[in-house]
């Protein structure tokens, strides 16, 4: 049979690591798809960068539109990113000339996901992405295919691996969020402006598509609640090990009675679950089923290996010419959902106040508590301030409570004298 | 498109799973696969039995082999179990006679596996068994398709939730594993004859599966060693907890310099794991690759949920016309392996002796270690005994030995008259 021809968009980590995956397994992949993968055009923005892996033998094009235009493609493979420009008109243009498209493009899936799979059944040319969400963890073919026979009741996890770097190191080192983050910079696990991660932009990028996955929807980046981790501190850590609970940045779609919610924020999560223990750059991924139950997918979700990883399954299902729609049902059957307002949210909550220790500081929070019908499960003050102007840490436990009321509350405690710093309000999740 | 008609043998609690996720999600289905999954024969023992959906509806056939006959059915849908008789007999007719087969039998498929495989393919048929390991867990799928980019080095997991039931209820409670047992086949968790579970059968039958999809090699079920959980008892637990250990049943397929390895026995894990912290009757499989690393996959091993989970993803996929070789390659492929002898493993180990509370017991047992040259970590004998004929224990810790030094030590040490009963050894893994 023909082999597959394969165009590759952009040539870096990711890029090097499929070229490397397809020269180290290429026979034993052949044989499994019935074909042989092929490289055959390449484009990237330096022709002349040093590379792992040589690009010689490939064709070049500088201008990757070309590929999408080649007549000797089979698949166009971008690997550019961005929700717009390069990225978005190369897949257009690709699906629109009767062209494959593999992609680890989170952001151009959570903004155009549903219009490129529309445009894909129209040309009926495939659209994969196993590599846009949680690297090496084949969670995109698990929800699209493994667990197609549930009802899928929620679907969250921790998908991204800077954050949670950060908050495993904030906790084994005790340092503060500024000086960690500055640390993984250095190593190379964290981007120079890293607002993308540790705003939880890039969570809620994957949370949308595992999202319209899980539940038969149209993606919906805009309907994201979204929050980072820049507000969480070392106190918060250490305070979180003695309700024993972690802090871990969670990307969390749910359906419930008031329709889909979807949010991206720092949560308090038990230590008896297993999402507790996923420390450093791993991912993690739960999704519960009405028949499978929950089901929880760990592993790493970055770097050229994982990434190769999942693009070479992409591959291989397209070589083998199993079809399948990009979110699992046809476009037209993608339901939207109405989004569950966050207002109306119900948890437990997590506050730390930074307060002057002074007489009735207590009592001026009980009250704006209290007028909100707030109740407190535990509040703790420990030690005392070393000086009248420095400031002590107070740690309640809320009870359940919504959204709403919170936020009123936090605004009034916010604007209290004593109150030296926003109040850091942390979602206690059940899972 | 005409619908997929399938012929279910054996409506037991997994029949039942199935049945029911089909009336409950049946129109979603049909609309992902293109086409409608329609039950149109069933068999079972007895036709009059109290279930938990009507079968009055379908065809009832006393001969299962009917349904391999059936001009009207496309698939096979094997519940029956049992590595040999009807259940073999149903899934090779079926094959002959043209018809996808989709099983949850692991016993079938650990020991005829590679020649099923190889009937599928000369029909052009499916054969499909997700089912048969893990529950709901898509791990025969992952590791068939979203892995496939990877030379996985190993595999290797908690395949039975009997088991890692009643080792988590052992050291829960404290109580010695007669009790547990006892308790678990009260609530239903295990069996009226345990020993497929206890044994460690049911878990070597699971792993021979994983080791073929994993490594591409023929099915080679009696090349796994295999023990059970018979001798742990509750001292090793609570030894294991202060090693911060914890003792699972593992499963283990691992790709060596002396061949390939295949293990089920008790292992010592360390608690820093994720495997540690699979409690009950969750299953977890890890999987490592050249290229993703190690995935984690932890779910619902059993019961009629999962498994219709499991069996549903394999309807839709034939549904769908997805074709994939049942073990991932062609059966032409398929590459025999060296077995790696157990007697050249080596590992760290944990020896509980009973001994009675003499002077020169240590010494004796020392010098058997020595004259194997097995040398040890650690040693404590916590406690005295109450009577001079009453036995303490002694806990050992062995830095690395083979195998075939360990047992040559441990039935000289079983000879010693100081020492009561035949010494328990757990193999420590650093996974």
């Amino acid at each position: 049979m023909e082999p597959l021809r394969v165009g590759i968009a952009g040539l870096g980590t990711v890029g090097g690591g499929v070229l490397a995956l397809l020269g180290e397994h290429g026979e034993r992949l052949a044989s499994i798809a019935g074909r042989r993968i092929e490289v055959v055009a390449v484009s990237a923005r330096r022709r002349r960068k040093k590379r792992a892996a040589p690009i010689g033998q490939f064709e070049w094009h500088t201008d990757p539109l070309a590929l999408a235009r080649h007549p000797g493609v089979d698949v166009v493979l971008e690997l550019i990113g961005g929700a717009e420009g390069v990225a978005r008109k190369l897949c257009e243009t690709a699906l629109k000339n009767g062209k494959a498209v593999v992609t680890a493009n989170k952001a151009l899936l959570a903004l155009h996901g549903t219009e490129l799979a529309r445009a894909a059944e129209r040309a009926g040319k495939p659209l994969r992405f196993e590599a846009a969400v949680a690297g090496g963890i084949p969670i995109v073919k698990a929800l699209r295919e493994g667990l197609v026979g549930n009802r899928i009741e929620g679907v969250y996890g921790i998908l991204n691996g800077t954050c949670n770097y950060i908050l495993t190191e904030m906790r084994a080192s005790r340092r503060d969020f500024a000086a960690v983050l500055a640390e993984a910079q250095a190593k190379g696990f964290a981007e120079a402006d890293p607002s993308f991660d540790v705003d939880g932009i890039d969570a809620a990028h994957k949370l949308t598509i595992l999202a319209s996955l899980a539940f038969g929807c149209p993606v919906n980046f805009s309907a994201v609640h979204v929050e980072g981790i820049r507000q969480v501190s070392a106190i918060d850590i250490a305070h979180a090990d003695e309700f024993n609970c972690r802090i871990k940045l969670l990307a969390i779609a749910r359906m419930t009675e008031r329709g889909l919610e979807q949010r991206v924020h720092p949560c308090l999560v038990p230590v008896n679950t297993a999402i507790a223990h996923v420390d450093g750059v791993i991912n993690a991924v739960v999704a519960e089923g009405d028949y499978a139950g929950s089901t929880v997918f760990e592993g790493r979700g970055a770097g050229a290996g994982p990434t190769a990883s999942a693009v070479a399954a992409d591959l291989v299902d397209i070589a083998a010419g199993r079809h399948v729609y990009p979110f699992g049902v046809p476009t037209a059957k993608l339901k939207a959902l109405r989004a569950a307002p966050m207002r109306e949210h119900v948890s437990r909550y997590y506050i730390r106040l930074m307060v002057y220790d002074r007489p009735g500081v207590i009592a001026e929070v009980s009250a704006v508590l209290r007028d909100q019908r707030i109740s407190i499960e535990s509040l703790v003050q420990r030690g005392r301030a070393e000086a009248a102007d420095r400031a002590v840490a107070v740690v309640l436990i809320s009870h359940e409570v919504d959204e709403a009321a919170m936020r009123r509350a936090m605004e009034r405690i916010g604007r209290l004298k004593s109150v030296v710093e926003p109040p850091c309000v942390i979602r206690i999740e059940q899972l």
